[in-house]
């Protein structure tokens, strides 16, 4: 997963960069392995890039270097298919049309394919990612020099997967959302300066005013001369109902203060918490969230039970890179840290546990440990999203299909495992229902196995 | 404001390093400036320590470099009256009676005279830290080699203020807590390996037993021949009761999983949201925490009234150290960054904001704002702790009281200034009331001005 | 200017890179800006390059990161086409053969047009450089997927310039010198380990025996299987004869103890001193070289003239990325700090002063007025090569011909420009003829304007 | 060794610390594992300090925030009693008298003594330098507060060793030479600009006027007011004439074209070298200096002999702090990085190295058998200094006594040991005289035993 960000200021005002922080910042949680910015300072194009999180990545003096009246930032993860420095973004190239840049958030699937095939016509990769890949095969697709939305449409036939890009050319930033819809990219603008962004939140943050999503398969062009939008499907006029978000986003991914696609994440997380209620009361004196993304649904979850909601379990603020993580068994220790238990609100009850999903298990397994070890009477987990039975292509979640309790274990093998007196999963029609307001279907294919986009063709195992 | 911690393995065991790694980590809330360990290898002390988190201070290889059977650890905040590098604990020295090292977490009020005093003996000063005095006035002190406990006897009895510090010699390991007990500083064992620590979250973190809080004026003293205590005021039965902790340690200041002198600071965070909602009601639809400091009281002031608690600001977790911070000019856009509001959660309603304290009121102001922004009717303030009125002298908040808005400014002025619809605080009677089980008398002063443990002599304004 | 290594151990002992690292090392006199290694780590490729000198770039453990039973590497100075961090070599690709590594010291003249061309066919280019130029042209010309060696020979029928180049492929090392042999190439063994080394000194450092020169035009293949060559022009009986080295190699590039095409650099200097000392005596009293690149020729001049040979100026050896050379105006302390007069050689004394080369005269107008300064009578100036009248296209020196005094200046206004009292050159015919045993004819174009590799399209002023 | 540097701005002038950088750079010779300065802002001091070579630590940046009228610089070696960054000067203290920054050069003999005599009246030691010592002392020999020159002299009288120190107040600058006057120092000064530095050719490096040496036990104190000198034995009329300057001065130590005590080092090693051939002729072809520290004495050999004087090896100029030094087993190969060997220059003829010392012998022994490798018929090694019998208690060598091949061994015996045909040594009569123009007399401890400024108590077997 990773935060794409672009900015233009079609007054030319050469300040963006610190827009462009800001907003990366604010897509931090999208991705946090490396980031970066780059410019278009009057035609030459600057970048910054590094590994690590966006606050160690730059600083004052960094970011007064890429003076620039346009500009595209990424923050990206780990999970990806590039490694290490690798894949640092944006990438920038000279093609024949000038100078291109990119930001992108994206898995193509048949990205080997069309490697090997522009391998033979002559192309070379000084890297395995999906952008150099991407910015080779749009550069042999473009036909006129003036038509980059034109080579962008003919390289979005070629090319399968997901994705949210952003390309920042000589004149132009032009955002792309796959066919499907499956990523987020969102328009924003303070007066004549335009921002594209994956999630809605980095608009709030610098005070820009929300216009509205990107459409699937829509190709957003601006410039000095205005904005304009092309279409993979222009005959489609149900091209926004047909579109696919991937649930996971309100699940999980996105910020809880995001709307995407018409529904504001926070919201939709209380609503599935009321709703998981219903389907999976509990008889407890206390319900907490797993922090902090099962906190929304564990509210909704409470209120709709009539029961106390609590805090029982804190996140250690100061837990980031701290290199505990990289020891191997040392997973306890490091759960540890991350956690504070509140003995008080715990000890004599019978407790609830609300989490967002449940995907691999090892960590809520420590945390219910945790909670007897500090008097809870019993320990129940309800999870606010159906069972992760499918491991996904589309790079949300990067476990391999065997690691997925919920693909080969019952209800009670995995209440054995995790050591929880009950496990209650809300269905996937009414985590749906949960999405008020929403303009389109949902990808959920980690929860029914219907991979609306496709399967990679090496990708059996997924 | 810092966190101090210590370690003394009495079989020998060379691996205390990691333990202090995590019990520092542990305590990073208390301090984020600078981080050290020194450790006791065998008769030679080892150290490492430099500006910055704890996690980025150390990493598997600096660990690794620092092994010892007994050793301490720091992580200090910025408002003492040393700064910058100057100040980063521990300090090691070698005096007549071997090597020396100190962590410490002190307001020294007498520390000018002092210095001025040992300077004309002959003394010099590489610092302006209290940790370099207080180690050349105990060398200074003491009288025979094998007796550091009445050397740090003598050099309490010259000193004026408060503290917590740990003193690591060739063969021990030696903590103080000031006579008034105004700084906290428990005790903590696994089998043989005994810890001090600011806090018992450090102990919880690494799996230690907690055993019992240090005693005002105590000064226990750890080594291999076993552990021993001596007192400040030895005549005096009732040294426990007579203690004064810090308030502002369970209104602010120590980790909500913590226990200190008999309460735990969550409970006595509930318990004073519960006690404002009987002084202070709102007629209100949601009672929201100022995050993260504010949730507990709020989740109780919620329980009290029976208002939904509800979620409507985030924290966010990626703030740290962003150069956000020192632009001036920037505040604004520095409190955006670090806060998200969620929309659907605050539109069209009633808010009562909870929070544990107000000092300066600065970012209070901006959080009223971005809630009105977002749609919410009212915004009403209610505090967990009385007006702040005075200035701590003993290091807590650094404000000079000119800059403390209770100081000057009636209820209303303030509602204004916040642009709050109104504002209630709890009496400094039920926040204490609230400290359900505690062993001991609280320091108010920044309630009530009642300095315990005397002010600084030229501290007229502080 | 560049220098480039290169290693195949056919034994497969997979420890190359200290190796690579002491000839790279070795080779830092012909690019200090940039230093970079990479491995053939059996079958994947493992790449360390950044800015600053070799021993900066590289320490135990980097260099333990990287093993590799063949290896490239790279010492890269900063007067080529690329800027800063956009041109550290090696550089690594995936093309449809495979992986390939790319070392080369270059100057490819007419890289604009092919870049173009290759642009329109759909190349993208992440960088200025010659050698993502080199690797894009030879991919496109790879026919079959066994013979990389026949690709190299179209690619080279296609670019035009000077050139030395090392190409690691998935199972070999392929060295290329350019057809005119401008720049040096030679290759060396221990037992069954081959090198590739622009200077022979590489191969003395690590204790390599020389075996022969590269031949201007040929393509050399190492592999498992064996070494075979390759030839441009494979009718061309008298291909070494044909051959023209870069004279200003023995003038001032090469390292002294370096033998290229017959000739020792050391040797060739002292010669051409002494024939200087013949065609332009000097009356004085002492010789002093101009240190350190003119102290063989001043040694021979000394020798030849039979006055005494002496220290006069030292060159201080801590000078080294000191940031006094960025300072503008401080000129003049910059070569203060650069060199050392010793006052008791120099005073009262008639100096001749013998230098390599003048190319801009203003260090040596800094040094003359140094040795006045301390008391010399008299200050003349000998050059070891002829005027430089021509700059030089192919990237020894990177001057406007504008900026060269000789292109403009008689001997007598070159004289008062830097102060001298008498200037005298060696002529081109007696430089040449102290080439003792050399194999081939020479480019002398910085003196006599006969670009033997052509010019620049857009060159004219060069 | 150390090279100490300080400049005091009569005029205010606030801007010294760039004279302060070209001095200690030029002083990089003395010292090349730290480096600091500090400097006097009205009143205020400011400290930069880190382990590295001048040109590493200190930039632009990190100069501009060094503003000052008056400030001290250090260039440290490693080989003095302190490790690592324990030792990094300047040092600065605050004590009864005010701030105090220290810079020095020195071996105290009875460190240990003093150090434990202070500890006995409560002084703590924060490191084990001289420095931190010395300023202790000081201190509490401080008599009235206008006094500093007197407080230095109290201390002098307390402790034995050899120094160079640089001493910044307030509003002072002093300077002080041991009364043996073993360490070098010097005055210099630029219009109302005055300079202290450990040589001469700083202030020629800095365009500074060479004012006169400091005489031994003097201690000269610059001001606003004016300068004035104290002496430690202020009834002594021959001063200057009773000094011992070490010897290792004019054979090793300092630069060139530096002058300490009259006599200019390269001159006199130029005249040791003609004494040498009258004492030690040598049957030879070519003399060849060992680079660079014999070159100077191999000239005057050559001259004085009638032999040519030739370069046969180079010194690679970019060896640094190449991690090879630090590679046990890896010496042979770091010798070889280190030097080249001129085949031509070499090869077929009877060669005779001088060099100015035989300390173990290591390199000389590799240096002899490169010359055998290339060719050489014959190997004669002369040298400019006596057989080193002593270890130097006085810090210049810091070698075993039993490492010292000539306190054991037979001149065959070393012949044998480092493979050379023939050895002979300069006498110690011969080198004296070669300090043509000297004040004072020497300190030949090394070469003789006498140990001027007596021995430390435990050092037995230096």
């Amino acid at each position: 997963m990773s935060g794409v960000f672009g900015c233009f200021d079609r007054t030319g005002a050469n300040d963006v960069s610190k827009d462009l922080y800001y907003g990366v910042f604010s897509l931090q949680h999208r991705g946090q392995e490396s980031a970066g910015i780059a410019v278009n300072n009057g035609g030459s194009f600057l970048l910054h890039k590094q590994m690590g999180m966006v606050t160690d990545v730059f600083d004052e003096m960094t970011l007064s270097a890429l003076p620039g009246f346009c500009g595209i930032g990424h923050a990206r993860g780990g999970s990806d298919n590039s490694s290490g420095t690798d894949g640092i973004q944006p990438i920038l190239i000279k093609s024949r049309v000038g100078n291109i840049g990119i930001s992108c958030d994206s898995v193509i699937l048949n990205a080997d394919e069309i490697r090997d095939e522009l391998k033979n016509l002559g192309a070379i990769f000084q890297s395995s990612t999906d952008s150099e890949l991407i910015l080779s095969l749009f550069s042999r697709n473009r036909i006129t020099t003036d038509d980059c939305e034109h080579a962008i449409l003919n390289m979005m036939k070629e090319i399968k997967g997901v994705y949210s890009m952003i390309f920042m050319t000589d004149n132009k930033l032009i955002g792309v959302r796959d066919p499907f819809g499956l990523r987020p990219l969102v328009l924003g603008r303070t007066g004549e300066r335009y921002f594209l962004s994956s999630e809605s939140c980095a608009l709030d943050a610098i005070g820009a005013e929300f216009v509205r999503d990107i459409e699937p398969g829509e190709i957003i062009s601006i410039s000095e001369e205005g904005i304009s939008s092309y279409f993979f499907d222009e005959d489609n006029a149900n091209r926004v109902a047909d579109g696919h978000i991937c649930i996971f986003e309100y699940v999980y991914v996105a910020r809880p203060d995001s709307t995407i696609d018409g529904t504001e994440i926070f919201a939709s997380r209380y609503t599935a918490g009321q709703a998981l209620a219903k389907e999976q009361p509990c008889d407890c004196d206390l319900v907490i969230g797993a922090p902090d993304s099962g906190n929304a649904a564990a509210l909704g979850y409470a209120d709709a039970l009539g029961v106390p909601y609590g805090m029982g379990l804190l996140k250690n603020r100061y837990v980031g890179r701290t290199f505990i993580k990289s020891t191997q068994g040392q997973r306890e220790l490091a759960v540890r840290m991350k956690f504070s238990v509140l003995k008080s609100a715990v000890a004599g009850k019978r407790i609830c546990i609300v989490d967002d999903s449940l995907v691999r298990g090892t960590t809520t397994k420590h945390i219910i440990r945790f909670m007897r070890e500090n008097g809870a009477r019993e320990v129940h987990l309800r999870l606010a999203s159906p069972p992760v039975k499918f491991a996904c292509c589309y790079g949300v979640n990067a476990d391999k299909v065997q690691d997925l309790p919920a693909h080969t274990k019952s209800n009670q093998e995995i209440c054995d495992m995790i050591g929880a007196d009950s496990l209650g999963y809300i269905s996937l029609e009414s985590l749906k229902a949960s999405l008020t307001g929403i303009h389109c279907k949902q990808c959920s294919a980690c929860f029914d196995g219907n991979f609306i986009a496709g399967k990679a063709e090496n990708g059996g195992d997924n």
